[in-house]
């Protein structure tokens, strides 16, 4: 195993091993192992020669600096905050694989026509105060002052924990990378579903994060004793969800590798063995890389339900909770990409729309942003199972050295 | 109004008011407000001319005693603790109608071939103690010693409820009618369903108890990220419980009349919005009249979960957690109840199986049995709502007391 990818892996353990629960991995924005996390990227970036800073939301950012005038920002990024019961992968990957692509640049003395940032991102996950993206949001200048009072379960705000933390919460609207300083942004991440697996891939591009829409449905039937109501007069709720169920699974076939749409959570009432169910509410997930689609099967499957209701005789209610359109990796730095894999020898002419929300999502506000995908064993994410080979490791690395070269080269040729 | 009618009416609503809970009706096996219950049924049996007795379990059991030797015991009953969140109706009015057949008997100092019993059963909904037919058990000589050792939420056993409302254990197993004394048992119930509202009729005959197969079923699928996870790669477990829901729902409407099929209780793991369900878990509840009939469509279902299960290539598990055998009405009961409806003028030739267990399941252990269906607001029955019309309570007084004549009747014949 090449030394680098010795040390990302080791580095990978070193993260995993520093969590605030002791019997699993859970390091969430802002508690004392997200610290001590940061605290070790902290030293890591300055290992690998980069003068770092944590600003005041606590993104660690490490930096080579251009020694030309004017030089735009590169960001290489990813987060160092987990979900509960987390996984090794999801997050540090990402940062690691930036660390070693900088210190790559640092050792070999490499002179950069842009300034090369590594960006650890301090909350993409939300799992604290229920907000993604407070780390991405302050590099872009997009923090929104609303959220300082969002509290988390134990009542502290984030205003709280920021300075608890010793930022200043006054700092975090003045740390962003402007608009126009923007060369552009990479991210590489486990792909979280089991795409690669399945076509036996190391990697592959990212062409798009999907658009979703959230819905909470709710059908209205009618209670009855499950002995003595007959079959033909009743209006059970749960039947009724069922079939729109397979309604929902039916049209994601369809257009299968176009969209996904899923009832992830559904809770009968009164939910009792010989009553037969009165009311049955449930979520609906659909995304798509493909915003039209996905706002037209949204309204199909609206229609679905409306003639199921009509059909059963009972009511139903349907509340859009959420729409995030989709945000499309771009053409050129996609280009680039595709010419790293290559050089790598890898075979992987795959592109694949992340279905998952990164940090490149609010990044996309103001750069163009580029994201790889590295396969994880079955697909697994958000588990402590989940796992990605040295051997995909030594892959992706070898992509982001020819990447970055690829980006300097085209600045290169673009400046003269 | 009749005086009979008027007074069944008052003293349901005056049972209807003595409840343990302040906010709802609710009267559960040896509580006070159940002890204040029986002590009103006593009074009032004791009004209408019977010797009472409250035996050891609790049962209220009122008698009008036949002159002659040998004579056997005809019994009419019903019970008089409820569900949480009762009905008034469900239970008292089957008692209340048989002190009014009891009191005409009595005052019209009507001879009797056989020794008429009328019993208010202590326990059939069986919500202390999950065990129903504690009453009727204890009648027939069925009640089981095990019981004893039950414990209800607060740890109080059986036992020591029987012996704080001043019953005496060893007594519950001596109290019973002997199967060679039984003529026969009735038994008058609001149908809890809504046939009669829907054809539009007062009462009718019960043809049978329905025998009932209770099963759990478990899906067990894969879960995984809903917006990673492509369509054709996922093992939805709620799908597969949806396709096996409307499976069920179409045998049960296919074979209408004669079986109700339901799936009354179903939960999602990890019932997260995002997230592919991994495990549904559901009950399954089969009744009908014809137990050969259930025992196939439960075969068949069972061959349909194993297909749906098969086809999505995840697993299911099938456990039959109980199956009880049903219970025809007596024909020779049914004819002379048929011929009490056409004497009272009623036009009701329909016989209904009964979904619901009732007492008279437990006492066809020793004796013929018959029971009459009394229409009840819009099939409502576990719900304070629960409600049954005068005039259809004067329609099966009439029924009532024409029934009991038949049965002296065809007594007298016998006799001669």
């Amino acid at each position: 195993m090449k030394v680098e990818v010795k040390r990302i892996v080791e580095r990978i353990e070193n993260l995993g091993g520093i969590s605030d629960e002791s019997h699993c991995l859970s390091r969430f924005y802002g508690t004392p192992a997200h610290k001590r996390a940061g605290d070790l990227l902290i030293q890591w970036m300055e290992n690998a020669g980069m003068e770092v800073f944590k600003d005041s939301i606590g993104n660690i950012r490490g930096v080579l600096k251009s020694p030309r005038a004017k030089a735009k920002h590169f960001v290489i990024g990813s987060h160092y905050d987990t979900v509960f019961k987390a996984g090794k992968y999801d997050g540090p990957l990402g940062i690691l694989l930036g660390i070693e692509v900088a210190q790559r640049i640092s050792e070999n003395a490499i002179e950069l026509p842009f300034h090369l940032n590594i960006v650890a991102f301090a909350d993409e996950e939300g799992s604290r105060f229920n907000t993604a993206y407070l780390g991405s949001s302050a590099l872009v200048g997009e923090f929104d002052e609303i959220w300082l009072n969002r509290k988390d379960d134990n009542v502290h705000t984030l205003k709280e924990v920021v300075e608890k933390n010793e930022g200043n919460v006054t700092h975090i609207f003045k740390e962003y990378i402007p608009k126009e300083d923007w060369l552009g942004y990479f991210e590489v991440h486990i792909e979280q579903g089991p795409v690669l697996c399945e076509k036996d891939l190391p990697l592959c591009l990212v062409s798009s994060i999907a658009t979703q829409t959230r819905v909470n449905i709710a059908w209205d039937g009618v209670c009855g004793h499950a002995g003595t109501y007959p079959m033909h007069l009743r209006s059970d709720a749960l039947c009724a969800a069922a079939e729109f169920t397979l309604e929902v699974e039916k049209i994601g076939k369809a257009y299968n590798d176009k969209l996904v749409a899923t009832i992830g959570k559904l809770n009968v009432e009164p939910n009792i063995s010989n009553v037969i169910p009165g009311v049955v509410t449930h979520s609906l997930d659909v995304r798509s890389p493909d915003d039209l689609l996905l706002a037209e099967i949204t309204k199909e499957l609206k229609y679905k339900a409306e003639t199921i209701a009509k059909k059963r005789g009972l009511n139903y209610h349907w509340e859009i909770m959420q729409t995030n359109p989709s945000v499309s990796c771009d053409a050129q730095l996609k280009a680039a990409l595709s010419k790293s894999i290559k050089k790598a020898n890898i075979n992987s002419l795959l592109e694949i729309p992340s279905g998952a929300g990164h940090d490149a999502v609010m990044i996309s506000k103001v750069a163009p942003v580029s994201m790889l995908f590295v396969r994880c064993k079955d697909g697994i994410s958000h588990n402590p199972l989940e796992y990605t080979a040295p051997e995909d490791i030594n892959e992706a690395l070898n992509v982001c050295n020819n990447f970055i070269e690829e980006i300097i080269e085209i600045s290169n040729t673009k400046n003269k």
